[in-house]
């Protein structure tokens, strides 16, 4: 049987389970590509603390060459993470004609149109299922089972970091900082949480599914995103009396002719599916004009789920070199979208205020509220503190043009202060 | 731009959706396929009755060799349903070395290897991702995203109108019949419900995911099929106060060297889930040993749903044509499996028991179930009427083959009868 060598750059959770896999499941891969696929060279940084993890006859070595002049190795693996350098290294490969496996959403969303323009210059393929939600295969699915459906809306929960602390602080009752704390003992959260609390990741991950949904590249700096750093243990609670849970959500939406996309924190009604999405699992739900609603559940996360999203690339591109038919876009749906007015974007609203406890504080706000044309759902005042009272909203739909408004009138009065704003599904 | 003709057997609910999408959803289609997709003939039975429906410029006709003769045709989608004549009109069409796409999910079940081996003999493509849960593009999926994992157990909600049923039974404590005649209203059962309703078309989907999840192809005769005709209002009442809902899975779980795969009312746990799927919905959960457990959501049946699968595959079939790769299997995973041994397929049941309320009873009943080696872990007894008792269980595990002897015994005792023995998850 026809063999095909495979590179591996990084050795990590993620690239030790696709070394795991490959060598593991080679008979099943077989008996559907027809190919015995093997692991040839390793690269990594350091030489001498891999080379026991690594089965005989794989070559662990630290330089890039050993992979890009050897002419036997058609399929390589970037799984080192990160912008820099895994865009040269990439680049250097997909010049030396390798055809290029990635789970790198940060270089994706940052560099993936220019990355792609040079693989298919190269007649090469350049595949990433792993990059966005780990262990589903949401990319591949919207590139074939969507090809001819218009993708209304894409959301979903994409970052299992921020699932797992907001499900230990629904559960448990626990504060943001010591879910965090377990999140990091339990090596779901890395020590600098950053990218996963502050939302960038799972911004980076709706980049690329709105890129897929909707064949239009939307800016990073385009988007809003805001993180889980700031949810009180109060908002928890209080949105669970309403019925919601909270979740961090991306969602992008087509309003009209433009592409709507944001990341931030959403009460989702509890007998919503994305309700039921616990601890560091990831789903995604994708709502076509003719399929309707569709959701798509698995690990968003860990060496072997993610190997897996690998390895189905690997599958597609070993069919591609079997059928001559490589160097084709992952995704070849391009198409141009216009901007979309904040007024257009309506949902209604969570809002957390602390107000002075004093007569007429209530009728200020509520002024504003009248002024800006938004109203009431739900209301719920208990005590803050000795001086504060804590107010809690459920609005009726508003605008992100009135909740701006909204913004800007309370940040004139400085006996009322907004706490947090979040879009309820 | 290059055209590629389509031509469509059948316009009932899928085919004038298969139309409809075709003709509105052309430039999607184009931008990602480089060629532009049209309909141009039809075939029906009645062509007076049709004619209004199909826009200008198709023709519709009752003779199948309008297709079959039309070398411009290159793709044929048949939704007529049911395995004859629809295995005649696919047979010709691929001896007319046309590429077929079929919702047709008795026929695939019944004859997929053969027509599949048909295909490849002409060269041609033969895809069905609509023969199984509608809108949700599960076979595609398994086939491409599971390409390198091992699946030990698919097992989902694949009936839309037995789901509907249970969801009502379950929400407004109807009755199964008139659960099933508001089905029925609806459109959701068809006047005769029997293949739905006892679990057929469950059946018929699960050998065809069986058979792309294990390589193997599973007798309709050899699995075990049960319905929801027999559930009793008071059994869902039962599950729902021990926490579960009753609903009706397909399970195919590979145990050891076998496959066991068997349709029937099953126990799911409230937060489970698949226990969230209601109304027709359908939903399938896939377990691989390296990705863990995905779910994949959305709607079962309904015209729009249907045609998006049928479309996705008349696009696959497009890009094979455009790369010169058809005649490919669909599912080309081939795979021996064993028998699986009874006393190796092993759940919780639930057991729903009528006994002659008198003293002694019980004891008989204990007596039995300790000469199996079963056991209790849930046990409600109440007054049936006047002279039995309603006796519900649910069981620690145990084996087919013990359930199996239960029945044996409990039919040797004419005080005493098991209404119902349903797996719990």
């Amino acid at each position: 049987m026809d063999e095909i060598k495979i590179g591996l750059v990084g050795l990590g959770t993620v690239g030790s389970s696709v070394l795991k896999m490959v060598t593991e499941n080679s008979d099943k891969v077989q008996n559907i590509t027809g190919r015995n696929l093997s692991i040839k060279t390793v690269v990594v940084r350091n030489v001498a603390k891999h080379q026991a993890e690594v089965p005989a006859g794989v070559t662990v070595t630290d330089d890039l060459n050993t992979i890009v002049d050897d002419p036997e190795i058609k399929i390589v693996v970037e799984v080192m993470g990160g912008v820099h350098p895994a865009k040269e290294v990439i680049t250097a490969l997909l010049n030396a004609k390798k055809h290029v496996v990635t789970a790198n959403k940060d270089l994706i969303a940052s560099a993936g149109e220019e990355l792609a323009a040079l693989a298919k210059q190269n007649h090469c393929d350049l595949m990433y299922e792993a990059s966005v939600a780990g262990g589903i295969p949401i990319l591949r699915t919207i590139v074939t089972s969507f090809a001819a459906d218009y993708i209304t809306e894409v959301k979903g929960i994409v970052n299992g970091t921020t699932n797992y602390i907001l499900t230990q602080m629904q559960r448990k009752h626990w504060s943001y900082d010591q879910a965090l704390m377990k999140a990091q003992e339990l090596g779901f959260a890395e020590s600098d949480p950053t990218n996963d609390v502050e939302g960038i990741d799972a911004a980076y991950k709706m980049v690329i599914l709105s890129q897929f949904s909707y064949g239009t590249h939307i800016k990073l700096s385009n988007m809003a995103v805001e993180g889980i750093s700031t949810i009180q243990q109060a908002d928890v609670q209080q949105a669970d009396a309403f019925g919601y849970t909270i979740k961090l959500l991306g969602i992008a939406r087509r309003i009209d002719d433009g592409v709507f996309a944001e990341v931030g924190p959403v009460l989702v009604p509890q007998d919503h599916p994305l309700a039921t999405i616990n601890n560091e699992n990831n789903a995604v739900m994708v709502t076509g004009q003719a399929v309707g609603e569709t959701l798509f559940y698995g690990p968003g996360a860990g060496g072997l789920p993610t190997a897996n999203s690998v390895l189905s690339d690997i599958v597609s591109v070993t069919k591609n070199i079997v059928l001559g038919t490589t160097g084709n876009s992952f995704n070849n749906y391009q198409s141009q979208v216009g901007k979309v007015d904040p007024r257009d974007v309506i949902y209604p609203y969570y809002l957390s205020l602390k107000m002075l406890d004093a007569p007429g504080e209530m009728l200020k706000f509520t002024q504003i509220m009248t002024q800006i044309g938004a109203s009431f759902s739900q209301i719920v005042q208990t005590k803050n503190d000795d001086q504060t009272a804590r107010v809690v909203i459920i609005t009726h739909e508003m605008s992100k043009a009135q909740l701006s408004d909204l913004k800007t009138s309370l940040s004139q009065i400085n006996t009322i202060s907004l706490l947090a704003a979040y879009k309820v599904l």
